[in-house]
């Protein structure tokens, strides 16, 4: 069948001046990054881009475009910085409406009495999209076409993000084994290039790093292919092997 | 003089399979966040895309039109996934080419008997670049138009960086003061927007967060204007503290 072998591939829009001004390290991306592979989505691209109304609508439009999903994180909340809602509406071509659950929800975790102007901000929801749960402080996402907006606080986006992903489709998933050693990247680049060309559908990635002021380097195998995945992998390591050998 | 008050752009484009993959979490968006911040630079855009040649040459050209400066991280090195100053050169519509200076600096350091065709590839550089100083692995960055091509390992990263914002023009520094209290933003939210609305030049962020079981808010204000800044903070301050009354 033909949708078993569908690649699903997802951006990521990031609304964070607060990331861009460096205040604040992000942490969502390594999260949305782990949470995709193991549904089998393809995490293709992130985008970060100010509060800034245009700069969002361009990106939305841009990633919904090339990507089957595009999630986004940030500016959900009820102040005057909070422009999500209104950018994807524009973005979309559509309008914001008091969305009837969203106000429900929200009423009831407020109370009456305590259900403030700003806090009602938080139904505004582009008309059409349902909502995305958010069980730590009520203010639901949403989803509208093929893109899914959460909040940009990690405990919320996550609980989010999961609410989300059970209900996506994903495809075959990334295995990967990494063989490490203490050899410098440029001792293995020309035999690991010959490894890679002898596998089609397993990515070989090469990560320099330091430790305790040596040189060392990390081989990373990628494949949806068990098989390969694990000939590839002997294959490096015997590389390796006989490198580490032909220097010492 | 008109000069005195421009604004600079810049953006960073991530090459980054293992950052997508969510094998790795990224450090080097920050701390190039903080360094463009005490430069006077604005950090206007932020992408991460595969090592994928036509994703790598779409964004450079996309960002190197719309900001003064894009610095790339990644893809410099010796293997077959080091695909970056290809991907420049054909953003460029150019060539790679021996770089002399390039090559004398490996040649050097590896000295002659261990300079490996693998390494020699890190002296193929874009026609008309001239070199970004690594001080620490010696294979250098490169600089060609307004795009500022740099090595993904952070301590790389970060020297080559210092070495790239020596030579950069920066404007106004924007300064920062945070005021942060025990509301939640929702009951801030109105008032904030008031404050706001007095300051065209101090930018107000709102930023919750969890802490101990209680939420919370951090008010960020960001201007290059002292004195407004300044007077902004103190009218956010007695904002706080009437709130906090009003709630007691």
């Amino acid at each position: 069948m033909d949708t078993e072998n569908k690649v699903y591939k997802a951006a990521l829009l990031v609304i964070g001046n607060e990331i861009l001004s460096g205040r604040t390290q992000d942490k969502n991306i390594n999260h949305i990054a782990v949470k995709l592979s193991e549904k089998g989505i393809v995490f293709a691209e992130v985008r970060i881009v100010p509060d800034v109304k245009d700069k969002v609508i361009d990106a939305v439009n841009a990633l919904r475009s090339d990507y089957d999903y595009v999630f986004t994180t940030g500016g959900i909340g009820p102040t005057h910085d909070d422009i999500t809602a209104e950018c994807i509406a524009l973005a979309f071509d559509t309008r914001l409406e008091k969305n009837k659950d969203a106000y429900a929800i929200l009423e009831k975790h407020y109370g009456i009495a305590e259900f403030s102007p700003a806090r009602q901000k938080m139904a505004m929801i582009p008309f059409g999209a349902s909502l995305i749960e958010n069980p730590v402080s009520a203010a639901p996402g949403f989803n509208i076409g093929n893109v899914y907006v959460m909040a940009g606080v990690p405990r919320i986006m996550q609980a989010m993000l999961d609410f989300v992903l059970d209900g996506l489709q994903g495809g075959a998933i990334i295995l990967s084994r990494t063989v490490s050693c203490d050899l410098p990247e440029s001792k293995i680049a020309l035999d690991l290039e010959g490894v890679q060309s002898n596998y089609d559908n397993v990515e070989i990635g090469s990560y320099p790093f330091f430790q305790n002021g040596k040189v060392g380097v990390s081989l990373v195998l990628r494949s949806s292919d068990e098989l390969s995945l694990l000939r590839a992998q002997r294959d490096v390591s015997e590389m390796v092997a006989r490198i580490q050998k032909e220097n010492m």
